[in-house]
């Protein structure tokens, strides 16, 4: 809320904001215009491909299975000959037959297999060894005569080499998103492929703003006039858990209220390797907007809107300067309240990585939630802090989301974001509509798990 | 499916399973019968607490604000003093005011505030700078006098000492969960809350087991009978997407199958710091079937089920041993099969994470879907892997779940597990019922976002 330089005079303070109030759906339209998708880079199959978006169409290089592989532990057999009583003539364990390459199986003899080992030519099925009985055994104990007790079909237990994926088959469209769940991962790493061309996850830089911030680990008792710096841990949990893979650099320090503070941890932000900058304070209305000013007339930037109709986050600022490269790099001028700036995070610039990660979809998913209590409606539209939880009641169609909020929604009240899993959408109050009742359905967006 | 030693003779091979055939359920609640507490320990509070579970009650130790703070940019004023021009007494940024100690405001004098700034004594309510004007500035710019327009109630735009949180409140609970959506981490640290006592998360490691096993990153082409562990990079990314603070450990190398190669690496998995071990493969039906065999006899391990009534997994195998110093670890001896290993990941580790996690729940979350087609049901109860898609149609009273089915559902097709992001739980075939039909309702084990 600092409005210009502390040591300059402020005869010229502007006593109304210049940034005309831009409704929040156009807000986020235009930062998905100005946001661009990052251009795609190789990665290495494995756990930290989760989460990526593919840029290639992914082909199988191997088929899997690679061989004929058994799918139970029995014998491998001819399946013409039937039921009977048959000379064990080989074993194959899986891995086991590198030096000693499995020999035609001949009719009238069966082959010891284990699951996933490879059925020797000649064989057509497998019998569980459920189904079997020993019959006669050597010296050594190992088996010479088996019992097959029952009749099994042709290529009964057996995966044929490809039945899984065929060698060139196309198992990951272009644009797919490879899962969290460790499907994909697997899936490519069982066809041999050990690269891909994916879209990268963004680089962010956190810069607080405010004389009057402190480290978020100094201990109590804090005198006046200090402030924990409480947005750089909260800014970095939500970014660790919507998208984990975005590297956050710390900002060197927290920039204090003067222009050649802000100027110079801005600038050095946007000339190193970051892809997004994310300040909170020093927005709000005054005659001279440091952050803002200091973007546009320093920097260069161009701010395309300074002020949202919401709550929380109406000072909510967007710009995109170029740096000495020619690369564009984003900055999202949060609020310096704590509930704010959160807020803000989740339904601007997540939306914005998203995209630059080359998500299909930037929206953060939502849900129909239908209210437990009424809720009286601020002027400002606003993304009101809930609790949801997913009631799934015997005869119900579908589980239902019910919305309860987290009291006082107040920018300044964290407390308001604790348990808070969602933000319900709310309208501004109309001369009609004050209140949303008991029962309602509105939309929420879902910031974690319930 | 390795049965026994591969040198040891095979002629007492067992035939049937000595292993009963235990229902889901049963053996889910088995393994969290077994499964400790982890201790609480001191954790530090920042993003790398997000998704713990706190096991005190955290109360504030510092009070928000800290003191009275401006809630806008403007004057404050003394509310009873009405709209007019007012001498600029003061100025107070956020943060400015360690030295030069607000003086108390005089009636009739109003001071200069920003956002966060320390309000005067003596004044008790702010003005928003659009609110009024300048009449007076000096000959260095400086105001001297502005004109207050309107009337301000009293305490308007003021945040009294602790009005978002007071000194010795109970800011979040015991049991509570640190959201990953980052409220609590900036709760606890506004308030002064550097540490707090929380249930570690578990520290886990990956046995991959099998002869015919390669590392997942070995290029095409793969010439048989070898496969690539692929069962270790899919795990992984599991663990790390639902429990990203648990510790995974890879197994020095992947087990032989050999009871010594198993014993070596199953007993230095013991006696290291990891809480769980999971195992994949030679779980399956065998004469001395070497998993079990191995845990039991040579390591002294409890086996609690090593057969399940489910599709896939039959071979799912738990038990607990306690190491050289008392301390009980979980082993999972899951089946090679690769859906079959992170199916059972699903629906038997990660509830047993989450209560070694301290989770009130240890159930993983589940919702009702829709089917979006029939399902023919297996003799066993199955897992089958669906994409649930969140519909929210305009009229409908909540956002519906509708599953797609991800193709032929045998347990070696990890393509079965691309997209998947649930698992529906079907029951087995009955003679009533052999298939479910569209538009049938199933609970569905959520895997992975939608
Ligand atoms: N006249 C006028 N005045 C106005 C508005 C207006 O329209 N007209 N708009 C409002 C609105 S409207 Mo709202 O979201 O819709 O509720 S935010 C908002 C607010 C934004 O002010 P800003 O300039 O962004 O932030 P400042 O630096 O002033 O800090 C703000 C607060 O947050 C604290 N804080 C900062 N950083 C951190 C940090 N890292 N950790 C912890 N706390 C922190 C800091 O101490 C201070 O108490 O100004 C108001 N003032
Ligand atoms: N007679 C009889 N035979 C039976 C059963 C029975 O009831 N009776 N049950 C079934 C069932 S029933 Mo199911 O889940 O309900 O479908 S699993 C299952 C299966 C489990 O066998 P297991 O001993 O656990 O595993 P093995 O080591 O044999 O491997 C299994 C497969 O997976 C591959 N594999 C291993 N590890 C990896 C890795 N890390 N990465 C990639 N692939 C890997 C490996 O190559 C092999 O093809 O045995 C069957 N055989």
């Amino acid at each position: 809320g600092l409005s210009g330089d502390l040591n300059a005079p402020v005869s010229n303070r502007v006593r109304k904001s210049l940034y005309p109030l831009v409704p929040y759906d156009q807000a986020l339209a235009s930062v998905i215009e100005h946001t661009p998708v990052l251009s795609p880079t190789k990665h290495n199959v494995s756990e930290a491909l989760a989460g990526h978006i593919l840029a290639e169409d992914v082909k199988a290089l191997d088929p899997v299975p690679g061989y004929r592989a058994s799918v139970v532990d029995g014998y491998a057999v001819i399946s013409t000959d039937g039921p009977g009583v048959y000379p064990v003539a080989q074993v194959q364990y899986a891995g086991s037959n590198k030096e000693s390459k499995a020999t035609r199986l001949q009719p009238g003899t069966i082959a010891r297999v284990t699951t996933g080992a490879m059925v020797p030519e000649g064989a057509d099925a497998v019998v569980m060894v459920e189904d079997t009985e020993l019959v006669e055994s050597d010296s050594n104990g190992e088996e010479v005569q088996v019992r097959i007790i029952v009749s099994v079909r042709c290529k009964e237990n057996i995966r044929e080499i490809g039945q899984d994926a065929a060698v060139g088959e196309l198992i990951i469209e272009k644009g797919s998103s490879v899962s969290a769940a460790g499907g994909e991962v697997g899936l490519m790493a069982s066809v041999g492929v050990t690269e891909v061309m994916a879209y990268p996850h963004p680089i962010i830089t956190i810069l607080s703003t405010g004389n009057e911030l402190v480290h978020f680990s100094t201990p109590a008792p804090l005198a006046p006039p200090f402030v924990r710096d409480t947005n750089l841990p909260s800014l970095s949990t939500a970014i660790k858990s919507t998208m984990p893979y975005c590297t956050i650099i710390a900002a060197p320090s927290v920039a204090k209220d003067t222009q050649d503070s802000l100027y110079t941890l801005l600038k050095s932000a946007i000339e190193s390797t970051a892809n997004v900058i994310i300040t909170t304070g020093g927005v709000s209305m005054g005659e001279a907007d440091m952050m803002k000013g200091v973007l546009e007339q320093r920097l260069g930037a161009q701010i395309w809107f300074g002020r949202v109709l919401m709550k929380p986050g109406k000072p909510t600022t967007f710009a995109t300067v170029k740096d000495a490269n020619g690369k564009t790099k984003l900055v999202f001028s949060l609020p310096g309240n704590p509930v704010s700036a959160l807020v803000g995070y989740y339904v601007f610039v997540l939306p914005a990585l998203r995209k630059m990660a080359g998500y299909a979809s930037p929206h953060i998913s939502s849900v129909l939630a239908t209210l437990a209590h009424s809720i009286q409606l601020d002027s400002r539209p606003e993304f009101y802090r809930v609790r949801i939880n997913a009631e799934t009641k015997a005869g119900m169609p579908s589980t239902r989301f019910i919305a309860y909020g987290t009291g006082s929604q107040m920018s300044s009240r964290m407390l308001s974001m604790r348990g808070a899993n969602a933000l319900l959408k709310l309208p501004g109050a109309s001369d009609k509509v004050k209140e949303l009742k008991e029962g309602d359905v509105v939309e929420a967006y879902i910031i974690a798990d319930f």
